[in-house]
């Protein structure tokens, strides 16, 4: 797209030739073909030194810059507006079923629903209006797919799963696999038997959720995993049989909620944090990265870190004990002379 | 399922009306339509407020019910024998191979096999009696997956992988990729050339092995990635190249052991905790949650939690630390004003 | 393959049987059918109670074996090569689109390509001379796939991701998913809303990388999440949106790296650690197992571990803290007496 086109489209000006552009970046990473911003004159000299094609900078701006410029009111909202028009044609996936899905006679399938390729909808499941279920899809028998919700290609639902309306599920999202229940006995021989515990339960996912890549949630033991409206998950994640999120929860990546832990509305759990099975996180609490979760957090505390976690202020304190160490050692020996004196 | 069907199932008693019931869940998560159930007294107030249908409660209880009631001997245990009657019936999956399965002509499937749609089984595979391979599935060349195994739509499995008898593969799992295995060498000219080592082995699984969603296993550089019998892997685990599980034990969720590590019987490595390469966890060694362990062990402690991993007292004390330093520093500062006087 | 032929391969000469050898595996975990090795007398009880049928030893070997002797220069270069001899024949992918493989009109197939069985190439993607794409994989519209890059079954191209030359993706490998960005706003009636921003850049890989399986690359927010060329990534890694990795790094199993952070070339960042966003790891430096990172590493510290990270000597100054707080408060009681007389 020529840099004039989106000039026009910004209602900013262009300085310089009419190059030819096609991605946003950022000034250091930029290359040629790349429009890039820069919001204020702190960044002077990445702005001197860019490789971009052009630049969005304020109007105002006074020190020139080595390749075409575009000026705007503000450069930042400019740049993201510049990228929706420049950014890869969200591909259509228009109404219909492709010849080679394989949908049950005992589905059900609603208005204006895509569903792509070598994808297979099993009796008994019901896609409401005007889903996207993608390419090379399994959803086994009697799932539920609600309306404007999006599958994106390779996602499993295994049998009785049930997702809300609007929702995105990305690739590699498993959805309803056993939950890992074994008894582990003795027996009379003194031979260790290990026995797999039926899981009976289904997941639920309710409104507006939306699912990362290859994030995993097992069905419940007995009733429904829950994940509540809003929930937004990343990728990686793992949810445990029986676990509920209340809702408006956010869970980062590669994270982990153990089995039946419940866990509060407009809560976050940040990347690569564990939280055990069977407690409750609190409304509101957050739980930083890393950190591992064992006891019921009761919302006094609103954001604990560490393993175990803890406030942020003893968390504080215990990353700083070394140096407290090191100055009572040394009182210590001062004490030690004084007294030997 | 109507209540008085549930209540002579279980050899209960129905009292309040004969409604209809789809689910089990617990009290306070129960809905309209739910069979919910409560074991003793202490949880009165919650079996008041609760929103199920109908509640299993103990022959004794005296306190009512907002709901219909059936009378057992065992609510918990009726609870787990109603949900295996309300589950979403467990699909059935006949003998016969799907039209559109690919089954190389060099590949040999045995008696009562079930093969789903889009699965592709290569030349030199051999499938045994009465497995399950579901849809989506890739069974590379050389391949062997044991009698009455259950493989869940959408796993892989590389060339040469073996798989015994019994076992579950739940979907997304990765089976014999690649070890990560490079060589990094400066040239000559000051040039890093990173090189790829090549990874001729396999992965071996051995019978009644059940692994969860989305988890990975390497092939070996030389010889056997192996998993003994009746180990029991989670969701998102990685087990790196040339690692060896005796058997009997469980890898929890999002753990990860290194390559060529041995883990003995009856081990338990919970869920985030990581083992380095090239070390022994002794037969029973319970690893805790999140735990690091970079070195041998010998068994001589039977649980390890933190990282660097240690025994309970002593990650117990470390975790009192700041705790016992405050004591420490207030009584030296008596000392210091003792001293002072 | 019989033990002789294996010997005359590697140059060495047999002693006993001419057996019949099937893989090669380490001393103690090797069964009937193996070829073991050993390269000194140091693990001689080893090679004394070992179950391979065939032994590699050094052409000086003294004691004897249980089995069958191969006597080589040097055992363990030796045992590599047999091991590749062993190895499951790598399955031949030949040039040739499969007939249920759906290739969009759109698409653009170089020469000696091969594309597998129910794979999917969308509209407008360039799939380069020589590329192998297996079996069931997604490439999404507007992708490119270098020369000679070997992508495994199931593997989820989105739209617009470019892959360079010569890299490997591992099975269940996810490229392009959208980045986690959400903004959360209270409304005037005091309402939570979480809304979706959009993800509008792409993925790209430079040449040489290799994915290893159900790792996840997220696109950028805007511009480019970009993999710079001979990048290893193991396993079950995430990498965020608009990260950057200049190139020659290593990611290993698990780790993660949130969004818009830049790797440096040359780093490794072992197994399940953390890499906050919006920072900079400054080339060469190597991030610890389960260490968690939050501030800008600027190369002046060339190994950090713990969370937060801190440097080796720190860090094991902090390890060290209970048994040197021990000391300090038998001093402290020492002190107290002496003051007390």
């Amino acid at each position: 797209m020529k840099a004039s086109e989106i000039a026009r489209f910004l209602e900013g000006t262009l300085e310089g030739d009419d190059v030819e552009i096609t991605a946003c970046a950022g000034l250091e990473e930029s290359r040629a073909g790349d429009l890039s911003f820069c919001k204020d004159t702190k960044h002077r000299s990445s702005v001197g030194s860019t490789k971009a094609s052009a630049i969005l900078l304020p109007e105002d701006w006074q020190d020139g810059a080595p390749c075409s410029i575009i000026r705007v009111k503000e450069p930042n909202q400019a740049c993201i507006k510049a990228a929706s028009l420049l950014a890869p044609p969200s591909p259509k996936r228009e109404a219909g079923i492709h010849p080679t899905a394989i949908i049950s006679p005992g589905a059900t399938i609603g208005k204006d629903v895509h569903i792509g390729a070598y994808t297979i909808v099993e009796s008994g499941s019901v896609i409401e209006d005007g889903a996207i279920i993608e390419a090379q899809v399994f959803i086994g028998e009697f799932c539920r797919v609600g309306s404007l919700t999006h599958i994106y290609p390779q996602v499993t639902l295994r049998e009785g799963t049930k997702v809300g309306a609007s929702c995105i599920l990305h690739s590699g999202v498993r959805l309803g696999g056993d939950g890992y229940g074994f008894n582990t006995k003795m027996t009379e021989s003194g031979q260790l038997t290990i026995e797999k515990i039926p899981q009976l339960g289904i997941v639920e996912v309710a409104d507006g959720v939306e699912i990362g890549s290859n994030t995993t949630i097992d069905r419940a033991r007995i009733g429904r995993t829950y994940i509540g409206p809003m929930t937004k998950i990343d990728n990686l994640v793992q949810v445990g049989h029986n676990v509920k999120i209340k809702g408006y929860s956010g869970l980062i990546a590669q994270s982990g909620i153990a089995g039946s832990t419940e866990i509060g509305a407009g809560c976050l759990i940040w990347a690569q944090a564990g939280i055990s099975g069977h407690i409750k996180i609190a409304d509101g609490v957050q739980v930083g990265p890393q950190a591992g979760v064992s006891q019921t957090l009761d919302g006094s505390t609103k954001y604990v870190i560490g393993t175990p976690a803890e406030p942020m202020k003893d968390f504080g304190g215990r990353v700083l004990l070394p140096k407290f160490f090191s100055k009572l050692k040394a009182e210590v020996k001062e004490l030690k002379q004084k007294l030997a004196k």
